[in-house]
């Protein structure tokens, strides 16, 4: 038993799949895993539909093409290569079903009942204007050195 | 002497360069390393020929598509930047040859000759519908349990 | 008090920023930080105004092109996602300053005041047919031997 951290920058559906089996199944043997969201990866655990009325700092014109252009949640991530405007993640997923594999939106809902710790880099979220409504329940929000301190225990860390 | 792993996850030709020269340099300082080939990365490790009359369970016609669509084997790999419809892997490679830095498939060579051990991932295996018959010889076949008891023995776990 | 190191092998503004924002934090809180720039990371140091008269080899065709088309300086940098030719990192720069997030030029200059160490790979280099006039000053040269012997003294060890 030990400890894992993983930092998600990716917003791509084929490394965001990469990063929760990694997290599962180190959970499964019994290992505290922490998983940190950054720039793109904030996307696989934003909400599919929004998050309603938003409180703190209205978003800048920018930040809302950002948060516009960006898909909302994880099954609307795409791949990082062969996405073919979109075809390529479905048929990645039909395989995925056939093959008896999760989906990521399974892959998430486990982590977060095996208590994953997730944690959403708030430097990232003012950058690119993603408010807490926004994002799915049950996460922390911190910044860096809270990722270091995470790191500091873990004796696998990865970037991905 | 200690231990490194590796997952590599891109089937990027300067990535897997970059993977390969980092395990080659650890195992020339006698380290113990484990490369674990996971999504594209296994494109890396697949034979140029392909694999003749194929074992196990027919292909889906998407694993099918999917097959035929990914580079087979190192000298097939495109880069993740200027690739230029394959003349920047080819332009690298002639300047590698020139400074004498070996090509991505002399690099696997000498990794296998230094007893690196290469892990596929099975679960990418049955999604993307690759066979064992399909990828290079002396390696193992293994899940992300595998990847993380070797993890878990490593000092350096890389992601790339 | 520990030792972080970090393989710099992208040249993405967004993925830049990351690097530079962990290793920044780690030296913050009196961590010993070794940046390795390799291939396209290279790029985040190279001086923007060019080296003026190289030293050493002079350059190939290939790598004269290569030098030509790679960006020069780390806020000539394109993103990973939404480049949109150029209009992405202007926009992320716009936010970034409004949200007093400090640009990757002045990241840099952060980690260099906080003495990280930096170290170019020189295989890299001569792939790519960089000379040590084109980076900024105050650097190392040094090859994957080094970066292995620094990784081994680190505690957190990240591939970006």
């Amino acid at each position: 038993m030990s400890k894992k951290t993983i930092i998600l920058f990716s917003g791509d559906y084929d490394k965001v799949m990469a990063a929760f089996v990694i997290a599962n199944g180190a959970a499964a043997m019994d290992d505290e895993v922490t998983m940190f969201f950054t720039f793109w990866g904030l996307n696989a655990i934003r909400k599919p539909e929004g998050g309603g009325a938003l409180t703190g700092k209205p978003k800048s014109t920018i930040q809302k093409m950002f948060s516009a252009m960006m898909p909302r949640g994880a099954e609307r991530l795409r791949m990082s290569k062969m996405n073919f405007a979109g075809a390529g993640p479905k048929m990645l997923k039909m395989v995925m079903k056939s093959e008896n594999v999760m989906s990521v939106s399974q892959l998430i809902e486990t982590a977060q009942e095996q208590n994953i710790k997730f944690i959403a880099c708030t430097m990232s979220m003012d950058v690119m204007g993603i408010r807490q409504e926004e994002l799915i329940d049950g996460i922390e929000y911190a910044g860096v050195a809270t990722y270091l301190a995470e790191a500091d225990e873990g004796n696998v860390n990865l970037f991905i």
